[in-house]
């Protein structure tokens, strides 16, 4: 076996077909020391079952992805989506208590698109701020932190009005960083002319609350969600990112989380192994300070 | 006929498969005042017939499409685009003088993507620049105004490192607003964050050289390149963007390009009144002061 970065984290969704049991053996298996989870697989074996198996796994828990999509005005899809992002919160902290040392408490929030037939761009981002401000005691009280997420500008009609990592930074900018980060992912604000300080405006605001690596390529896939390719196979150059991370004294795992048909289709196995390949030949020569 | 805006243009790319004649007559016949022509249908007439058809429709000439492309290091590719470059500048200025009372000469800038193999993002932007400061002289002596075109940051690696309007800002800055302009285009900015503080820096700057508007909907088209609709009938709000240039002191014609396989099968004159009447009722009402 080759050598794992022992800061690799396997995002579950990067081996999206693989159930809970196999996710974390595949994972324990490869050598990898830890995982971020989805919630759908931890739900259909349960909580305390999914928190058990962890547990048994001896892998660290990086995140919980993912809640969010609170764009909605008020009324009573908001009211769910808000309670249900008090569900998801309350498993994170429950989930980051079951993995081995080392393992964080976070919550990956994606805030929503355009609500069917709006155009306001503008009323969406307030109410994604007007969620997280209803959400924050929540989270603090949990212990759980916050990691808002900024997603490629390609998504902000039907996914997530939240573009940029400074724009992240500025709805975060209103709360405790122990309980409002953001979710740093390569893949998203690479292209960003301003993306290195927001970076180290992220790491000096201690809001980088998790790295996430994996690559751009193009043509993009026809479901421009299903895009994301193994670190080193794509365009981005992981070197300043990674840097810029580093000095700002990120110190924990790295996960990688790849949406793609082609790798989903492989066997878990397969995608845990190019997962560890591409991070040690594409971010780990970025690791050591 | 329905009312048309005095202040629209087609541009040619809307009914790609006309060529020069008929996209003259239609955007004529269907009483648009203005056009923005691409290269290749004019080269394919040649310059100077393609002057004289132009004049003899009587129509605004309002941008020359497009030119750029110069993201490569020194070397013979390099030397061959600026070269091409400087010929379309030199069409922009012959156009321009040939079109009716109130035509400007105006050259639209794609910078280009990275380079096969490149993961040299910083350097192709430096390259943007440089290159735009080797043809700053020949259009300010051809009286060509460069408008550098942000794209959206989907096209980042493959068509134009330029995914901002600020970024794009900074870079005009080296150079005299009427040699080095911006070109804002709805559907590549819209998602910004800072899009209305951008445009009303562009304005101050005087560095608005062409308003284009056309929409963003979901699901993009397979090839994402083709995703562009008619005004109104996305998400994009066209209000607040539209608001801010007339408040830069914008006062000119307003292109509509869009690039979509099911418009480009259409007849053209059928083309051109759907594009006069999105214009009409998502653009128009908020360009009275």
């Amino acid at each position: 076996m080759d050598a794992v970065d022992p800061r690799l984290s396997i995002n579950q969704a990067t081996i999206k077909h693989a159930d809970l049991a196999t996710a974390l053996r595949v994972t324990a298996e490869a050598g990898v020391p830890a995982i971020g989870l989805w919630r759908e697989p931890v739900q259909a074996v349960g909580l305390a079952t999914a928190a058990q198996m962890l547990t048994d796994s001896g892998l660290r828990f990086t995140t919980h992805c993912r809640a969010g999509f609170f764009t909605m005005p008020e009324g009573a899809a908001r009211r769910a989506s808000l309670d249900d992002n008090r569900v998801a919160i309350d498993e994170a902290a429950v989930l980051a208590a079951a993995g081995a040392p080392g393992s964080t408490a976070i919550l990956v929030l994606v805030a929503g698109g355009l609500m069917d037939g709006s155009r306001d761009l503008i009323g969406a981002r307030e109410r994604v701020r007007d969620a997280i401000g209803e959400l924050a005691p929540h989270a603090r009280a949990a212990g759980v932190t916050l990691a808002i997420e900024p997603l490629h500008p390609m998504y902000a009609s039907d996914r997530c009005v939240v573009s940029t990592l400074g724009q992240a930074l500025d709805i975060a900018a209103d709360f405790a960083p122990e309980v409002v980060g953001v979710t740093v992912d390569t893949f998203h604000i690479w292209w960003d002319p301003d993306v290195l300080p927001a970076i180290e405006r992220a790491g000096r605001e201690g809001r980088i609350a998790t790295y996430q690596v994996c690559d751009w390529k193009t043509p993009l896939a026809a479901d421009v969600l299903l895009s994301r390719h193994y670190p080193g196979d794509g365009v981005i150059d992981f070197g300043p990112m990674t840097t810029a991370v580093v000095a700002s004294g990120y110190d924990r795992d790295i996960e990688v989380e790849i949406f793609n048909e082609e790798i989903w289709a492989t066997d878990p196995r397969d995608a845990v192994r190019r997962t560890a390949a591409g991070f040690a030949s594409a971010v780990s020569p970025y690791l050591t300070p």
